[in-house]
């Protein structure tokens, strides 16, 4: 029997005091059958659908900077109160706030047509009659990017890459600098505004939104995205002559807008101020009702950590359940990490579900945990609910703790079956009726599995990390 | 050999008197060969789906009454030119136009929400700043119906039945009631407005429009759909307690607009007065580009007629190929019955294709006819193109025929797998990507088979359905 498994039963056994039928020389397979029958009870439970559900019916969406998300940070406090968590409290930040306008685009000329646009969060409007003048398309971003300067002067620059389906989301990853970049390679090369066929994989009529970046020094030009038949539209009518395209996009931006990351804890009995953090993002787009982005994610940790604490013991070290505040225009995150830059030697993992509702299919752990005594466990009780150990390491954790990542914190990526999520992903299609409870309770199943090892272990994943080199 | 394959074989034998291959004594498999053949020809003619990829691209939307209709009448009429029909022409009526405005729904109070709203056709405007009134939601139109007298004074009446999936489409015309007929049930009960839950059977903030029809002595109140998850989402919100909802729509009717029946033909050689007449509408509704409702029909009947125009020889009696001028609203086939009321007793039969791009699953033939010789034929001719013949007799072939059916002219059926025609149906993503160029060729192919033999052979439809009574 291996030092950390001996550990690892004598925290379950002290964990479990209080009853006195698991001795503190029981087998390993007793904290199995501890962690196995937590996964399954979360199988059965209904409670991260019901805060999803309540959550985008009693509050809907909640961008960070409006009203609905103010609302939604005292809805979350009260919950994690209701639901019993500790130490429950918001965690004030200031961000320049995007609002978004009034927004449409059609083809003018000869056969005028509406097309289905939303503003990229963080766009500049255009003038007050918006803007027009006539496209020049581009199928793929490498065709913009080989354009010479110049060559855009008073055009709209059109972008129609399609976004590649894949169940790791790596089809989003490859596309990101399209809507993330873009504008600004566009306006560099003398565009007046910027469309690309959204980042997603279904053929609807709702475009979708996402942040872009402005690149320092480059004009700010309006960019938004085009719904993907319409974009095949515009492909279309590009292929036959000279496409005309009015663009309207009126949005505002608040200075020092507030935000708050919400914070509810589960403090562990022996090492209080050893800290396993799970998080999603309260916050969410404007355009749905952020039920899988990330309605889904905050539940998912709630439900993981809500099932924890109503163990007969708790775990020794403290799970901290952070409901980030400003994630999808990408504050929330650095906020977190400043105002915790002190603690983060004390953060043993972090981890945030922020990639929908379905179920998880393998885990990443941090680099040199999947081969220890703490990874085959784990594999042990993740296989039947579905999930594999992934050997790979995780490489990042989520957004919102890749500022903890890089401050030395390590992180886990629990992997959700992607495949349709970037069908709703920042639409106003990502509503409660794209959840299938049974795979959303799967998640927190895994979650729970893995946040209560963590917890009651005292596995060091630096120093796991540090011995894998 | 009966009398009917004998006068069939020589009608395509005198047809294709140019070709000295076949022989008047010909045996009956020989239009067998020569249907099948034109059936697989179309399973490799782009030509429907060029025709539908063009109207939706060049045109796109063509609401009856708004110059994009002007235009695809001119359009149409140009193509059916090159196409090599005859007597190309467009046959004006005149209509009160239905024209959106501005559209809005939102929960006001505590919670404010945007709903995804579309005004139903026909309905009148709210006031210039909306409707607002509590709601009072109704899980069925049958609870709707059973509201007293008054009960809905001053409120929104809210339907939320859901519409059943079903490949015949037969949820739609079981649900057409709570959209037809709701807004004057509601507004005899008191309602100030009426909202039902779109018709449809997709799960997108798309809401699915359609006409209504008011009540002769109602009040005529507004009334529009929500999109299915935001019906979702009332019922939710209605289950904790008063829900008040503000609505705004601003249409506007145009009197005396003038549409469109286009016409084009292919001359019967031997009894150009007998008819065959194949249609589609050419006018859609307004939210998408009207690919599948009703782009497909008359690309279909379009492509049919032209394989059998391209045949060497032409059929004994007259194809005339209709394409409605405003169906949507339910005016083109009441027009063009009572221009053509002296004329209808030479129309052999009709049919009308309007149920999506998909494949022709069944032949339902006016009454008598499946056991006829004609239907035997026909079905060993459609039967390898993946095709039945009902031995249920059409009861309707289409809104525009319906008026030509009253007048006593014998209506055929062409069915076409609905199962997801209303995902899309009325809605913005009614779009040239929902069209799979496959099926649509497989209903030109059995379209074009129905059309040939009906215009090749002498059927009687009217006498064989005298018989079989």
């Amino acid at each position: 029997m291996s030092n950390i498994l001996r550990i690892l039963v004598a925290a379950i056994a002290l964990a479990a005091s209080a009853r006195a039928t698991i001795a503190t020389d029981a087998p390993p397979n007793s904290l199995v059958v501890t962690v196995s029958g937590l996964g399954q009870r979360a199988l059965d439970d209904p409670a991260a659908f019901d805060f999803v559900q309540s959550l985008t019916t009693e509050i809907g969406q909640r961008l960070a900077g409006t009203e609905a998300h103010r609302r939604a940070v005292g809805w979350a406090e009260a919950r994690l109160k209701a639901a019993g968590f500790e130490n429950v409290h918001s965690e004030p930040f200031t961000f320049p706030a995007w609002i978004r306008g009034d927004e449409s685009a059609e083809i003018v000329g000869s056969v005028p047509q509406h097309l289905a646009v939303t503003a990229l969060g963080g766009s500049v409007a255009t003038d007050a009659n918006g803007v027009e003048a006539e496209i020049s398309l581009f199928r793929t971003y490498d065709d913009l990017l080989a354009a010479a300067p110049g060559s855009l002067n008073g055009k709209i620059a059109v972008v129609t890459q399609h976004m590649v389906r894949a169940q790791d989301g790596s089809g989003y990853g490859a596309a990101n600098p399209i809507r993330r970049l873009g504008p600004s390679e566009a306006a560099k090369r003398g565009a007046v505004a910027y469309l690309l066929r959204s980042l997603g994989t279904d053929s609807h009529r709702l475009p979708h939104t996402g942040a872009l970046n402005y690149e320092d020094g480059a004009p700010r030009i309006p960019a938004a995205a085009l719904a993907i038949p319409d974009a095949e539209q515009l492909e279309r009518l590009a292929a036959k002559g000279p496409v005309r395209v009015r663009l309207l996009l009126t949005p505002t931006v608040q200075a020092n807008a507030s935000s708050w990351n919400v914070v509810g804890e589960i403090k562990g009995k022996e090492r209080p101020d050893e800290i396993v953090l799970i998080g999603g993002h309260l916050d969410s787009w404007d355009l749905g009702t952020g039920a899988t982005d990330d309605g889904a994610g905050v539940a998912i940790v709630f439900g993981a950590a809500r099932l924890i604490a109503g163990l007969p013991n708790r775990p020794g070290r403290t799970i901290r359940v952070v409901l980030f505040g400003a994630e999808e225009m990408n504050f929330s995150g650095a906020a977190y990490a400043q105002a915790h830059e002190a603690e983060a030697g004390k953060i043993v993992v972090a981890g945030e579900a922020d990639f929908g509702a379905r179920n998880v299919y393998s885990v990443q752990l941090p680099g040199g945990a999947a081969s220890s005594d703490f990874g085959r466990m784990l594999d042990r009780i993740i296989t039947p609910l579905g999930a594999n150990l992934d050997r790979r390491p995780a490489l990042g954790g989520g957004d919102d703790i890749r500022e903890l990542q890089k401050a030395g914190v390590p992180v886990v990526s629990l992997r959700q079956d992607g495949s349709d999520y970037f069908d709703t992903h920042h639409t106003a299609d990502d509503t409660l009726d794209k959840i299938d409870p049974k795979q959303l309770d799967q998640a927190v199943a895994v979650w729970s599995a893995f946040t209560y090892l963590a917890a009651v272990s005292d596995v060091n994943f630096r120093s796991l990390a540090a011995t894998a080199k």
